[in-house]
This record gives structure tokens, C-alpha cells and sequence, in this order.
């Protein structure tokens, strides 16, 4: 029995067979129809579970879709802050460099585009989603960026008066205005990008 | 009677005021709604129309909101690069500094704000809008970019390396990702994102 059942006042242990099926299904419906378009009850239905089922794990459908958008992303890898803090830059900007490929590979999944498109979409309408794809998805990313490119302007590979939020944004940005412009990447087509903004944004060294 | 009524074989003339109703309808209800929450039927009703009067006027639903999308950002200045050809960097990037203000009040309106996620929003199951707004919107503005980027370049304010077509989709990727992120900024704040962006990509020098 998890603490979260006990928050709830329900005696049962969970399944983690029902729960996988439950984030499953409101990922496809979200990625197909965006969150006005999906319902809990839709994903009961798709899921094999009850409402209640489904109630009795997440309170509401902002929740339980930005479960779902969390649980479509574990392939991209982020080393923590900690891990890198006493690190120079050839050495974090290695780390960034060694992780690329297998962002790239998850990055230009059709469903991870489709996905974003929803959450991005979604961000005015129902800003829950997107405040949590921030808060567990970005942050995390940008202490590792802001790490880069703070030891960058520190060891004089960019200038002092670099705006470090800023050219984050940019990176971060790039990224996903080109996954969701007309003519998508292929995974090759998207690290070759990354590498090309990276670089630009002095987050890694250039080729 | 237009170009557009002789092709399509209707004789009468066309009022601009009905128009503006249908293209008010749809821009209203696509970004209520979304592509998908969106029907021409909705759109002819809103506007106070029969459904036929539409389909004289865009052959599909996807013509009529990208022609919607097209409607909403006639404020949004672009001085087009026939103008600037002849011109230094630093002439060319006063004419960026000076459009900024009215650029940056029209973005940050909450209705241009919510347009803007449902286009993004739509990207992949709806392509055909992005299509629109990518060869309307931001293409002009890209080839302006483009030449005060490499009049920079040729100037020796940035670097020969720097990687032009990275640097325009960072700025406007930053752009666009400060709008749809938690926490939305005011017309003043977003002006001042503006001008720190454009400046951190070396489009108009650091104030």
C-alpha cells in the first residue's frame, strides 16, 4: 500500500499493471485528440478500468495527463546538477555531446512530436499540463545548461556579458519549433540539429 | 467580382464586410476550440452565414483558418528585405529595434497568445495551418533576419562561424517558447525579452 492510497482512504494495494495501462491510454488519447478532446471516462474505456479506478489514482484529468506526458519522456537521459557541479566545461559539455544521440532518437519519435504539439497546444487552454512539463521535464534540463554555459563564460569560451537565460531559451526553443515545423527530422537529421544549436548557443564546443 | 469568384464559376459579387465575419468566426472558434473543435458549420453560424457562403469563399476548413490565422497578425510590422538590401548592420538593425514595440504588443495579447498555441497545437494533426503560417508569417521575417545576421557576420560583429539559419530559428524558438510558457508576459516585459533575445543572437547590437 502506497502512501498515496492511504492519502486517499483506500485499503487496496495497487497494481502497477493498472496504472501502466491507465498512462498509457490517456497518452494516446492525448496525443490523438489533445486534453478538450480526451475524457476520463475515455480513458477507462481504452484503459479496461472503471472511472473509479482511475479516480482513486490521479484526482483529476490536468493530473493524470501531465502523469502520462511524464511517464512518454524516461528514454531522454539528464545527469543531475549534482554529479556534474564540480565539473569544467570540456568535461560537462562531454556529457551534454555523449547524451545527444539518444535525446535525438527519442526527440524524433512521430508520437513524442505529436505528443509536444498537444502540450504545446494545450498551454493556453489548460496551462496545468504544460506547468508541470516545465517544472519535471525542463527544469531539470536547463540547471544542467545553465551549469555549461556558466563554466563556458567563467573559463572565457563565451563572452561575459552572455545572457545565460536567454541563450537557453533559444536552445530550448529551437529544439522544439523544429520538431513542430512543417518537414520533421529524421533522428540523424535531428542530433546533426542539436549538435548545430548546441554549438551555436556555446553549450557545447563546435566540431 | 474578384479573380477567385470567376474561377470558381459564382457571378455575384463578394461584400468584404461578410468576409470579415467568417474570417472573425473561424479565427475565434480555432482558437476556442482548435482545429479539431472546429466545423465550417460552427464557423457559417457564428458569422451569421449559410455554410455555402463559405465554400464560395475557401474551398476547405483548412484554407479558411490558415486565411484566419493570416487575418490576426496584420499589426505585426515587416519591412521587406528589398528595402534593407542596400543597407549597413547597424541601419539594419535600427529598423528591427524600431518595429519591436508594436511587435511585442501584438504578441502579447491574450488572444494572439492562445492563436498562437493552437497553431503550434495543430502542427502535427493538422498540418496544413502551420504550412500557412510558416510560408506567411515567419518565412518575411526570416529573410529579415537573415540579412542583418549576415551583414553582422560581414561586418565582423559576429564571428565567421556563426551558423545563421541556427541562430533565426533560436530567436524565434525563444519567442515562441516565452509565450507559451507558464507564466505569460506583459506587452513591456515582452519587450524587453524582445530586445534581449535579438541582442543575445546579434540581430540588433546589446543596448
Amino acid at each position: 500500500m502506497t502512501a498515496a492510497d492511504v492519502s486517499r482512504g483506500r485499503g487496496r494495494p495497487r497494481d502497477p499493471r493498472t496504472d501502466q495501462a491507465i498512462l498509457r491510454a490517456a497518452l494516446e488519447l492525448f496525443t490523438e485528440h489533445g486534453h478538450a478532446g480526451t475524457s476520463i471516462e475515455q480513458i477507462a474505456r481504452r484503459a479496461g478500468v472503471g472511472k473509479l479506478t482511475v479516480y482513486r489514482r490521479w484526482a483529476n484529468k490536468d493530473e493524470l495527463i501531465a502523469a502520462a506526458v511524464e511517464s512518454a519522456r524516461g528514454e531522454i537521459p539528464n545527469p543531475g546538477p549534482e554529479e556534474l557541479a564540480d565539473l569544467s566545461y570540456a568535461e560537462i559539455s562531454q556529457v551534454i555531446v555523449d547524451a545527444l544521440p539518444v535525446s535525438a532518437r527519442t526527440l524524433a519519435e512521430p508520437g513524442y512530436r505529436a505528443m509536444l504539439a498537444q502540450v504545446f497546444g494545450s498551454s493556453v487552454t489548460h496551462p496545468g499540463v504544460m506547468a508541470a512539463f516545465w517544472q519535471n521535464h525542463l527544469l531539470p534540463r536547463r540547471h544542467t545548461a545553465h551549469l555549461a554555459l556558466s563554466r563556458a563564460v567563467e573559463e572565457g569560451v563565451l563572452p561575459a556579458e552572455t545572457d545565460i537565460e536567454a541563450l537557453i531559451d533559444m536552445a530550448v526553443g529551437a529544439v522544439v519549433y523544429r520538431l513542430l515545423r512543417p518537414d520533421p527530422p529524421e533522428a540523424d537529421e535531428l542530433l546533426e540539429y542539436l549538435r548545430t544549436v548546441y554549438a551555436q548557443a556555446g553549450m557545447i564546443p563546435r566540431q
